[in-house]
């Protein structure tokens, strides 16, 4: 059994594998008349494309988005739209070398397990981290049209190792924070904390080691009243998308962990009319009561795993000859994955979040004003 | 928009409200010919009703399980099968009182917004914690089924405010572990934290006030192979399942947040060959890699959030003058709901997990041996 | 492998046997604030349960819903609301005898094969045409919700045996051919062929045979642009829904068969403008093109087999020894089943179409003007 | 809302236009170690491509297939497989002429309702019968699964116009009767009728009109057991593909519209033993009782209608002055499209029945022996 399609009406299917033709995704749902921006679509893949600095693998991929169906005199249709990225430096042969081997935390034997040996394994195939480029083609759909209601969605790197930005940022200023972000090649916003960080990647580059993060995500302006209780859960939904994304290994909303060692009433948000407006003076409920949306922005943060090739000896197992062994990986591989998963927690944000507003009947108008 | 119906071949439909006439759960799919044990269900569901003990709400209900449809000469049919339990201790005149204040962290506002003042608000209608004992009914099924696999699912109270139980129990006793559990108020494994969680909760109480806490969940002997990347891991839809449960606010699975401060070399899982069986020397992926089970056991953990009922003095608003007032909260509730979630997190871990089982043609034989 | 659950937004899970203690339905995406007409809910029932006339099986069941969720103060709150009619008159004894024996054309064999000899066998159990008052009960709340906008759903019986009403009837004066109807004992609008129908009945009856008839459905006033192409049709929906009915083996849409012999230039209905409205000029399209609503009526007819369980003698087989015997069967009965039929087909026409309503963000206004 | 994802385990997802770049399909749940046989794709997809012979559209394309993902060492992998075909000629100018007249009977004026205007016009976009090339491309492999276990699907052109083979082959001599099919251009079985036909199509051509007809499909060695009763019903399910189809506009499963004029002591199927085996005398039920599989053929048959543009004078309304008007559609398309359906529903069927054993955990083994 396999599991490739994602949403109720905002519906989106991935394909592809990392070391096959391409990486591709069909976006089922999307509004006739909008205007795609394609320069978008490429500028959020460029933010999770290999190679963008010193910090990230040495696989060279371009990453350019070709639109197949769905578009027809550069607006959507109301058909299904196919988005590709070609894959071109595809030299696999390093990993036929580890082919017996069960790597640490790779998908080397659950997928045996799971598909008898016939799964692509050249770069972890399906399980490959570059199949989240299909998540950021359709993300940057959702987002154009999300942004047509004036909803943003935006996350950036709150933690790589030890070195954590606790500040909760509230996202008042959009831009800023962009700028802010895009000056830090982790994508942190505070750029001392970014420096550290920063260090910390290229300190286990150079053991041939690798490190783990948490990413934290802001959705500004969603409307109050979105959601349901039991399996229509704003939690239910964008947990079941972020775990769809390989090496996120933990998820929380608003006060998260930290709610369990609170009280009622250091948790609970009062409510207070202010600027006319109800809401409330702080948001540990992450935006989420009863599993709807209040109108105070969505929150959450997601823990990141360290990447698990890396170069330093290994104890494993020889499935051939069932006898315990040490490895030494080689392959291109992230130190550090978390600066380009931030684009990719964002686009599945938005995704879910638009399919929930199209099953309330909300569909934001998607033409040119 | 409202979804009540989870799981794709072991369906789950929850309805029913806290102060209406009654609780239930369809539970489709399955498999003919199972002997159901409705003594292992009402034991179950003891586990989660009130009044246990001093901790818990005072509201009174024996919470006794019906059986309406699906079972036929005390075996399962294959048709769908109607489990109830009714409402008794149903007064709701405390509620009206509150009805023109937004409670705290409480769905008043956000269900407002949903569904246009219809809502029913007797005891938090919908979204009561009570609602849970529909996945507890449907719970007790999925573990007969699974237990005809040797497949156990056991959680217990890791923490209650700042008393953390941090040991590593694999479950390699499981009898031993449900005795400790069971010899707990709070359902913890040790004993001396046991009896500092029912401190905290006692004065909390005291305090009219309340206390989140977390949940640990353990799988043991879940087939390898199971799961698969992109949408249908298994840390998808339990995350996806154990969001539908009300208060939970984060789930980590395996080392989870932890992982985000680790080292590859430190998080990776060692394979080794031991007792002539494939496995790893520790278990910080939780029993998952690429969404898909390694053999080893399914790790995770859940926050609670602290109950948002709470008797201390608290800002809000009154949603028909728009004045910012202070409120009193009366009303029955628990000043810590977590002892009595740790059975709704075991039933939700066997009802996905069943279902993923199920989704490979992995159909455990249901019939007496 | 079961499915009991159908809709996307307005979702509808049934259970209950026909023998057992009830049979139910839950039905899920109601739109909180419609003021749930129960006596229309029970007039609706009225039409499809037992002993209406000599026609009909002597099957005693007063029918009588009781909705247990899902309303609160006489309005619906957008939770699920469970419906439920209680089995009384449920003697078995009868099915004992023939329980080894497999009654032709009936699901003995196949729900053996598939049930492995553990479904409930009395009355047909979960294959019971008494399972069909759970889709008439969800069908008398959609179409209240469809009366919101005027949309009115009509059945009625268009041939019994080889008497066969042919007149296109276009429903411009509803209350006209709602009293027809139900002058007529099978449900049909001419009084002379209705009297005929009557006359094949009570001979089939005499001779302990059986008929099968046909029902023509005619949707009036559903907005044009509503369906899709591929999978989400109307005819797919529509006709996915409406083989759930058991004995209906048959469906066609407009011309249907008949366009099977039509050249284009008969077949094609040709547009107009009239009253300043774009319609066509004839209706061979059913009032669906490329999947999707064109604004003139739906319009489909089903075809029901003639009832299975006869008291003629039958060849058949002893499951047990595996010889060639005869049968008589005894048990209650309808001679024919189409009268009873004509309200569960229209049921699922309001369910299929109403859920489409709701996919497009088409929310119709439940509250009272 | 659109919805062009079809399948619980064996999942299709369908995109692409007429005249866009490709049509395509993403085949989801096919059991990973099948060795796809692209030949076999590519001759199925030649039975429905245009220009076979005079009888069909002008219209060239090659319909090459080409597999983009899921395939590695010549074998599926377990990942989802995308297979496309490439549009190529693809003057769509003629189109343009009619862009403000709504040809009668086709999607023009829904479509508008549906997508405001924005839907790809050209060779009717995504309503066109090219589509059904991505079933065709689904249907093949899930044919080479079914062929394991020894299931095969076959239809066949029962009529066209008033010309009707009624015979009832029950495929005994498989290769037999795909020898007829394929020596007639009508893909007929009986020759002399096959000329009749012939000779209607030719006709209606010179005629500037166009002819319907109907498909009968038989699928044997379906084992029993496999469906179910209510919304898992095998009628259902292949139903609710087939009217996915365009032009589809009526089905019947086994007697069919027949029934409905048959007493129960005709249709009724007595059951024997026969060779050690029970079965039926008779297949009036098309192999299916109780929305469940009896181990006889599977038999269902489809009503096509006459190809929407024809060349003949219509009337019809300018969508854009109001004004009732005149019109003579040129374009390419066949007289009749009875001929190229025929694989196309013997796809949907094979797609339909593989998902339904896949549900029931009888995963045909896909291994080479």
């Amino acid at each position: 059994m396999a599991d490739n399609t994602f949403g109720k009406i905002f519906k989106i299917t991935s394909f592809g594998e990392s070391h096959g033709d391409l990486v591709g995704i069909i976006v089922d749902g999307v509004p006739a008349g909008l205007k795609v921006d394609a320069d978008f679509i490429q500028s959020e893949l460029d933010k999770r494309k290999p190679g963008q600095s010193g910090l990230t693998t040495s696989r060279l991929e371009s990453d350019k988005v070709q639109i197949l169906s769905g578009i027809f005199k550069n607006k959507t249709t109301g058909a299904p739209i196919c988005l590709i990225i070609r894959n071109k430096d595809i030299d696999s042969s390093k990993y036929e070398v580890f082919k017996n081997f069960l790597r640490p935390s790779q998908v080397d034997y659950s997928a045996l397990k799971k598909f008898g040996g016939f799964a692509d394994y050249r770069g972890s195939g399906r399980f490959s981290g570059r199949i989240t480029a299909s998540f950021v083609m359709a993300g940057a759909i959702a987002k154009q049209i999300l942004k047509k209601s004036n909803i943003t969605v935006f996350a950036y790197t709150k933690s790589i190792g030890d070195v954590v930005d606790d500040e909760s940022y509230i996202m008042d200023d959009l831009e800023k924070y962009i700028q802010l972000r895009e000056k830090s090649s982790v994508r942190a916003l505070n750029a001392e904390k970014s420096k550290l960080m920063e260090k910390i990647i290229e300190d286990v580059k150079i053991q041939k080691d690798s490190i783990g993060g948490t990413i934290r995500c802001i959705v500004n302006n969603f409307p109050e009243g979105i959601g349901g209780p039991v399996f229509n859960s704003i939690e239910s939904n964008i947990s079941k998308g972020i775990f769809s994304i390989p090496a996120i290994k933990a998820i929380e909303f608003g006060a998260g962990f930290k709610a369990a060692k609170m009280k009622g009433s250091e948790h609970n948000d009062p409510w207070i009319v202010k600027d006319g407006k109800i809401q409330t003076t702080k948001n540990d409920a992450g935006g989420i009561i009863g599993g709807i949306s209040t109108g105070m922005p969505i929150e959450f943060a997601v823990a990141v795993k360290p990447t698990a090739t890396i170069g330093k000896p290994q104890k494993t197992v020889n499935i051939e000859t069932l006898e315990n062994v040490e490895i030494e990986l080689r392959g291109r591989h992230d130190p550090c994955i978390v600066p380009r998963a931030v684009v990719v927690v964002e686009a599945m944000a938005a995704i879910v979040l638009l399919d929930h507003l199209l099953l309330e009947g909300k569909v934001p108008s998607v033409l040119e004003s």
